[in-house]
């Protein structure tokens, strides 16, 4: 599965799951594996009761090969810190989340039997138990029980707005997400609607970790303070918008079609993220990094056209909703020349946000 | 959807979902309404705690009408409970359980919405967080984190055995399960069978169910102390093995295969119900009953036709793993015969064994 899966978010575009692509995510995961082994043994140190049960969560779950990824590495991590302590192994419950139109069949029937096959190899007759639950729903809303989780792990998904930003479509005529073209009442309506989600994900969160757990949540963004800084974060969908345009000055799609279009995401940056942490205030920040991936990580092939394929499977159901099937492999044909072109001048970047928390008291 | 879900158990034959009747269920749940509602009622009086997380499990819970019906009566129930003591509504977790092969996706998607509308409209914005996960796996072995349930619900899937007994096909070649032909050792087998796995079951929920928790558990089974009594159990699959013999003395079915085919099913007495319990010893037991189902209760016509329909949806995976897919439709038009001409002459019935147990301690 060397696509992303697709994200159709509540803003009318419908439900199948948050972004995973296997490639990109399977690196973002292997960058970031410090920061999570530091959150997890800070966890194993502080939360009381945790040599019994270690409950953990992965919030975008998706259902490729990342989707138990994590959890493996976490299991690893806590194996050894429990040897060297001289503890038992706690009992581990590990809650899948992803939107309902998910494909939870395909994790439990396919990825589910590799999983245990793995973590008997590995830990032998010492295995703890280790219980798999599939959670179906938004996490812009409540999902565990209250003082449930000890931590929560989220790679790819956060960018992911509840819903289109309202009113975006009256400023943003002449882009698809935040570009060069939008004025700043587009900006401030995208950012508005981040500040929003990401305070109801932080809220929700906080009544669900026990004092002293972790989440570690890395979410597509950008360095710069400018959220329209085009080549670090919103230059891959500027060049699907003049694809978009071409196809309009080619009478192939509707100009209103192409005004009334807009992307349920934002890349935010740190200091953003830092900004609505500190004012939900339930959780302590304990790192908060960027790290880089190249366009070109996307597939084998390191060109256009694997960012293409990429963005299809990503943008695809959302652009069939609104302008129809029929427009899509032309659309992606000039958006891979597009995507080819770009990266044949420079090395093009993905940013990431990478924030460790802990929860307060 | 109509029909009995199928069960392929592990015995070489694969995995679906436990049996899900929807008529038979219905009225089945129905009819142990007052059992569970006095059970839940016993627990919200005597577990600490209960007024913060109530956490419910349905044991086999399929992908239809009945996955969660009983969990929203029984959050009716402790509404009514919560509002009577004046205390506050707990938050609930539902943990769905079934084989891996169960289809999850349909139940997130399709009965999840409807279920939480139609708590909506109950509770109005009274209603408390309830959180729905699915557990995929054998409920013969541990699903759940330790001490962490406080109500478990299983109907019709605990007379699915975690196998077929081993050994059964020597003794038992002129019969698919117990039946009239069966010598004692295949009678045997097939108990033994029974009480391994419902040891092992009570055993695994033993450590996941708190002090003053409660099971109620209803079971395809019998009265008579007589496993072979064949009325009142057996003989809904001894008509089938007769349709196969026929077949046999056709031509159209090798004798050698019927002779080693065997159903992974034992249907138990109130008696062997007890002697499991209070062998085990983990639960008391407050209440063993039986009830009874019309065969003609399995659809609208109350004919053999439904009948055969039913118990098609049941055993057809294990027939065509077995004998093939090419002698499915003559085997089921000659169960149907039989099925009608026996309906024509008596009232048959099946017998359901419902236990209420307490976690002790």
């Amino acid at each position: 599965m060397e696509v992303v899966q697709v994200l159709r978010m509540n803003g009318g575009l419908g439900e199948t799951s948050y972004a995973n692509n296997s490639l990109v995510q399977r690196k973002v995961i292997s960058m970031t594996k410090p920061i999570t082994e530091e959150a997890i043994t800070q966890v194993y140190r502080s939360v009381d009761g945790i040599s019994n049960r270690f409950c953990i969560a992965e919030l975008g779950c998706s259902s490729g090969p990342n989707t138990l990824a994590v959890a493996a590495e976490l299991i690893t991590t806590v194996h050894q810190l429990s040897r060297s302590h001289g503890r038992q192994l706690p009992e581990f419950q590990i809650l899948l989340n992803d939107l309902p139109g998910n494909d939870f069949n395909s994790i439990f029937h396919s990825l589910l039997p590799q999983f245990r096959a793995q973590l008997d190899q590995q830990m032998g007759s010492k295995s703890a138990p280790c219980f798999v639950y599939g959670v179906p729903g938004s996490f812009y809303g409540r999902l565990f029980a209250a003082n449930s989780l000890h931590f929560v792990h989220s790679s790819y998904s956060l960018m992911w707005l509840s819903k289109v930003p309202e009113g975006v479509e009256k400023w943003n005529k002449e882009e698809i997400y935040i570009g060069s073209k939008s004025p700043a009442p587009a900006i401030n309506v995208y950012y508005s609607q981040f500040r929003v989600d990401f305070h109801t994900f932080l809220k929700c969160r906080s009544e669900e970790v026990v004092g002293g757990g972790a989440m570690v949540l890395t979410i597509l963004g950008r360095k710069s303070d400018n959220a329209a800084a085009s080549k670090e974060c919103c230059y891959i969908w500027e060049l699907l918008a003049l694809s978009l345009k071409e196809m309009v000055s080619e009478g192939a799609i509707d100009e209103e079609k192409l005004h009334s279009f807009n992307i349920p995401q934002y890349m935010p940056s740190p200091a953003e993220v830092r900004r609505s942490v500190e004012e939900e205030g339930s959780f302590a920040i304990s790192r908060l990094d960027t790290s880089e991936i190249r366009w070109a990580d996307c597939g084998s092939s390191c060109g256009g056209k694997d960012v293409a394929k990429c963005m299809r499977s990503v943008a695809e159901p959302m652009l069939v909703e609104h302008f129809g099937e029929t427009i899509i492999d032309e659309l992606f044909g000039k958006y891979e020349r597009s995507l080819t072109d770009c990266m044949s001048k420079e090395e093009m970047k993905f940013i990431n946000v990478t924030v460790s928390l802990i929860r307060r008291g």
